[in-house]
């Protein structure tokens, strides 16, 4: 950040009065911009014993295999930026959301939630940032071409989950950048 | 938003290509502003048989209680958030925690959640946001003076849970302004 949103001047970096971190501080109007964590929402659709994968057609990680899941908007409920981005990815339908997983990504400052969610049928097709959209079994999932660690994770916890029958949810912090989580941060209720 | 933080040319408010949602465009970098929710972490923290509340020394609702709770910032996870603001904003230490509720207040475009803790011992005291810090009994909450629904929420759900010693994760999406919650979009596991 150089400038000043609010009026166009330019922003100096540093602590504010009564905070503790430095902020971009507007030399002209005085405005303090904050910059804060991003929010993920995205789904884990289940169809009788395969779930949905989509194959990214943007960066990061193109063509790599990934669960629909996107930024959440303003004036939208986690739930709703779930379903919706479910639909954009993979024009894919889905019900009975529950929240799955829960992991902050702390080196890049994300929060992402996961639903575990029914997908109501097969009408479902690659969205325009998607190369294909296919259901997995167990044993067809592709392991090494997964987009992102908290994919493998959710994916991970689910095949594990079902042999129990119970999916409780997974809070995971995720401390480094290549993206190996710490055991002892998975509160599992 | 007027301004582009980074060049300081004009911003125009228009949907961008390949976009569905209008956004601030850069009329000379042709950057496009993201604005996305934030996401806000506190704990419910408790000491025997009550809870710890702050009474709050700053807008809005100053002077009305709440649990300690405040924006997460990048690079820590929401739990350390949820830690850090206890500690600034009751100068209070807490372990154990546990994701209570997750709220999605839609108007506002914020995602609150509390993490019930164990509050480790009674040297709190009030921070630079806060009046004053107290430990409450179930019979002397002042139920009427609370700052947020959220907060009422999570304090209902916690008197209620603790009769039967469970304290599952709500889920709860906001809808209106007034801060009544959709009883449907309750979500408990
Ligand atoms: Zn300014
Ligand atoms: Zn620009």
């Amino acid at each position: 950040m150089n400038f000043c949103s609010q009026c166009g001047s330019t922003v100096r970096f540093d602590i504010p009065e009564d905070d503790t971190r430095p902020r971009h501080i507007c030399n002209s109007c005085g405005v303090i911009h904050y910059i804060n964590p991003k929010v993920i929402a995205g789904c884990l659709p289940v169809y009788e014993d395969k779930v949905l994968l989509c194959k990214r057609a943007i960066e990061p990680r193109n063509g790599y295999w990934t669960l629909p899941a996107g930024f959440m908007e303003n004036g939208e409920s986690t739930r709703n930026a779930a379903t919706r981005e479910t639909l954009e990815e993979a024009n894919a339908r889905v019900s009975n959301l529950q929240l799955y997983t829960i992991t902050s990504l702390v080196p890049v400052s994300q929060v992402q939630l996961i639903y575990l969610a029914q997908l109501d049928d097969l009408n479902f097709s690659a969205g325009d940032e998607t190369e294909d959209v296919q259901l997995f079994s167990e044993e067809d999932i592709p392991w090494k071409e997964l987009a992102f660690q908290t994919i493998r994770n959710a994916l991970k916890f689910y095949f594990e989950d079902r042999k129990e029958g119970k999916f409780p949810m997974r809070h995971v912090d995720l401390e480094t950048p290549a993206g190996q989580y710490v055991d002892k941060s998975i509160q599992s209720i």
